[in-house]
């Protein structure tokens, strides 16, 4: 941040305006009666009406009265408190280095001052509970979380029904299980099993609970981080924002530098999906970017501070080990994952093994005081596709396999991250090999990027693995910006990005013949061969695009060729 | 056109200038001394050097003198004259109705001024001869342009040799045959069985070889159209100039209105790749836009005309039955192939079979007499997922396999036509039923789309279905742009489009394991892994818009993420 830095909500730079001819509905539970689960209602000229599901929380919704500097509605804290297994408690006194500062007088008395209304008192587990939604699941407990998810998957699904149509498209789903209605029941026996996680930190009460598993819908991730430049609070809230409105499914802030920790406050306290981090980066900060410096302590430190804040997944790469690294000397392009670079260099320093591994069983204890979800970091994933599936690559796969049993063990709750860059004949190979090895336990991939060859478009490099995957079993894609390799993505790459990926997503989706998925495609055909054009932009997935493209000079119907 | 319209070549608005640190080299023949098959070289700034496959002909050239008004130099004619089996002829006689005017006297005279030099004394087999390729490769004869494309499909081949890599990422090629080199032997055979073509229209000597296969690498396809608004032959030519530029193989010109004959020369004569039209589309022109009023001799007339201007392959679709248009009833979005429609249309109104069919070996005694190669053209083919893999679909495929028998009967080269609009969980079966219904004839597919919710963003709906069927077999893609479905593409459109196929049929050789596919993603990863930024760019597809995503402000290294 500058010295121009302004740490004050500004409103209006907000994106708060509705999607056209579309307006926000609750739809409430009926286990839980308090649930109010969101969707967006979608008029057609016709008449008929089009629901689908949304991520874009309050945001969208006219009659949301949003206030930036005090956070989003709570709508979990009920489900919370009557639990009866957390406590209020002191938390971590915050230090001038979680924002990057030397010594306390550095820090910004405005930027403690324009986040006082977003510092909540944290929860944490009662002495000896588990409060991870995998606990209760296994206790046999339908959370309302689940039953929220249940009535969100379903998305309200008004088939075609056409036997002929039904029998002809039958999705392929290599195994994953889509039952035509899902209820809260199944939502729970999936999260017990570690099929699913439900990313729900108990400190992160305003999001509105999703699912990531490879019998629910196909889930997509936007990574965010501040910039250099940032002027205010609204300008990183709407960045989150900005991600939830085109599809988000959770947002990973990536922020490093300066004022991290006030920035997380501002993002979390505003954002009505999971949101991701990767520790590690936080913690290289305190030791002032030397790997070798780092120290179980002060990671450990940093994984209260972010959990009391309410980040509801970690990615921790813990598959790194020693061993690993000389694994990776052959390769085009050595170690690509940021994460995994710092702990190969720590334990090259050190000739030790990784402390992530080692104390793994300690960061389960406070993963699941929590309720954060492990997203076990892939350090070793190919940086090219002349790397991939090789002994690096898959050695460290399984060492996650074990890792995700310890920490199943403990009933926390568990996905995968994997890679990267992978040729298409090779994309379905790591999805068999990762349900596997990882006892089904949910993947979350990047991309994969399918050729090297095209910087500016990796977008489209990825979209087209991160679809194949989807269809193979990947739970969750996280996304990739038209910028990868080249910079930092603006506005625009980010939207660019999340398009490929809900695409890619749905795609899937409709592959896998997931109940349901096509609706959206049929009522779209239908507005197509109907001419419906309003409609047809209003049902896409970029309804300004659409309209913007959209040319009244077209000659006779040669608009209509494919 | 406009009034305005200048009937000039004005070369400034033709894109000329050659790739950054790319030069243009040409490699002779052995077989065929004449031969000059030009690649594109990158010179690297570790001293190596890079060769690339180029469609972007003379015009990246800059020792190429170029004269719009007299098209390229004729590459081909010394090779056909040496065959001693074809004559010049009158040709058929220039009709008002040709360019889209009533009358002689409508046709503006500057307009025929213009393309003086474009109209040369056409070529045909003399009486008894059949000029194919394929029926030269079927007595055994090794072409020049057979050796041509020997040459340029090895690209000069330089992998990395490393066999624990080789065999990790050994390719799926799903039966298609790929040999460590190409022979001008290996291509002579691939044409007599029918498995690739070469589309070469004796009258389109300008042409540099090329040839579509599944045991080539995957090509593809861009369409270009006249705008109601253009002002020059430049501007026509510079369409096609500009889709060769960013990968184009082939070109279809589906201009329709007013000058297209002349438009064609314009284009045909300039082009250093094979042209494709769609001859139904100029009929239908000349009966007025009337399908009822659409005859056989309207349409030969049309063949010959367009045969003897040098288009190198006609879209004709002669499987749309009279019988399978009432398999379309049921379907979401009925029939959305113009042709297709078109045909419909006219078989309903005379409840007769279609003309195409019924005088299908008289349009193959045209295609030999210049080697006009088929696209036998899907006009049932679906214009939603809803409507993929129907009976209607199949059905004609089935049929389309029966003309390709009676195609090969006369040795003229054919390629079938493939959808469209296809889930990712359906395509295989395409492609599968192709290779088996049409006995491995090339299938040449647009997309597909593997869904419908994206308007905007259909080049990458698509390109995911393109990669995927490229991979299982597709010899051509057909590109599509962002504005498919909603308006006519501009110039950025169009290359969206290409890169987004580029992409596509790469990644589909990578994966099928086509030597030396991989040698420009190793080239890529090498340099970034050495941070040699200038060799990304200029590796990469598209170099000006990766140096242009560039920030040189990035920090640390957080831009390799992937």
């Amino acid at each position: 941040m500058t010295q121009n830095t302004k740490y004050t909500a500004e409103h209006s730079e907000i994106t708060r305006n509705p999607f056209p001819a579309s307006k926000k509905i609750y739809i409430p539970g009926e286990i839980h009666a308090d649930i109010r689960v969101p969707m967006r209602e979608i008029e057609l000229t016709n008449g008929e009406t089009l629901t689908v599901y949304d991520t874009s929380g309050p945001y969208t919704d006219p009659n949301a009265e949003i206030d930036l500097t005090q956070g989003l509605p709570a709508i979990r804290q009920a489900w919370i408190a009557a639990r009866d297994d957390v406590e209020e408690y002191q938390g971590r006194q915050l230090k001038a280095v979680d924002n990057g500062y030397k010594r306390e007088t550095d820090v910004p008395a405005e930027l403690l001052a324009a986040e006082q209304g977003l510092r909540r008192t944290p929860l944490r587990a009662k002495a000896g509970k588990n409060v991870t939604q995998m606990h209760y699941a296994r206790q046999g407990i339908i959370t309302p979380e689940m039953e929220f998810i249940a009535i969100r998957e379903n998305q309200r699904r008004q088939d075609i029904i056409d036997a002929e149509r039904e029998a002809r498209l039958k999705g392929e789903s290599f195994g994953a299980n889509l039952p035509e209605l899902i209820t809260p029941e199944f939502v729970r026996d999936e999260v017990a099993a570690g099929r699913a996680v439900i990313p729900c930190n108990i400190n992160h009460p305003e999001s509105e609970p999703m699912i990531i598993g490879r019998n629910f819908l196909v889930k997509i991730n936007a990574n965010i981080g501040n910039s250099a430049i940032t002027s205010s609070i609204a300008e990183e809230v709407e960045k989150m924002v900005w991600s939830t409105r085109w599809g988000g499914d959770t947002v990973m802030d990536l922020s490093t530098g300066k004022n991290i920790h006030a920035t997380r406050d501002w993002i979390i306290r505003n954002s009505p999906v999971p949101i991701g981090t990767v520790p590690l980066y936080q913690a290289l900060e305190k030791v002032n970017g030397i790997a070798e410096d780092l120290t179980w302590e002060v990671y450990r430190d940093t994984l209260i501070e972010q959990a009391e804040q309410g980040v509801d997944y970690f990615t921790i790469h813990a598959g790194v080990l020693l061993r690993y690294v000389p694994m990776t000397a052959k390769r085009v392009t050595g170690i690509v994952s940021r994460g995994g670079s710092i702990m190969a260099k720590w334990c090259l320093a050190h000739h030790k093994e990784n402390f992530l591994y080692t104390h793994f069983e300690d960061i389960c204890e406070i993963m699941k005081a929590y309720d954060v979800s492990f997203s076990l970091g892939d350090g070793l994933r190919p940086g090219s596709i002349a790397d991939a599936n090789d002994e690096a690559q898959l050695s460290e796969l399984q060492t996650l396999g074990e890792l995700t049993k310890i920490a199943w063990k403990h009933d926390v709750q568990t996905i995968i991250e994997g890679p990267g860059h992978v040729p298409m004949h090779k994309i379905k190979e790591n999805m068999d090999l990762q349900l596997k090895l990882c006892h089904e336990a949910p993947f979350y991939t990047l991309g994969p990027l399918t050729t090297d060859i095209a910087p500016g478009y990796d977008h489209i490099t990825s979209g087209i693995g991160a679809a194949m995957i989807g269809w193979y079993g990947t739970a969750m894609l996280c996304y990739v910006t038209p910028k990868e390799h080249l910079g930092l993505p603006n506005r625009e790459d980010v939207k660019e990005g999340l398009m490929a990926y809900k695409i890619a997503a749905h795609a899937a989706d409709v592959a896998k013949g997931h109940p349901g998925a096509r609706h959206r495609d049929d009522a779209m055909s239908k507005a197509r061969f109907e001419f419906r054009w309003m409609d047809q932009f209003n049902i896409g997935l970029d309804p300004e695009r659409a309209m913007a493209y959209h040319d009244e000079t077209l000659p006779r119907d040669s608009a209509k060729v494919a």
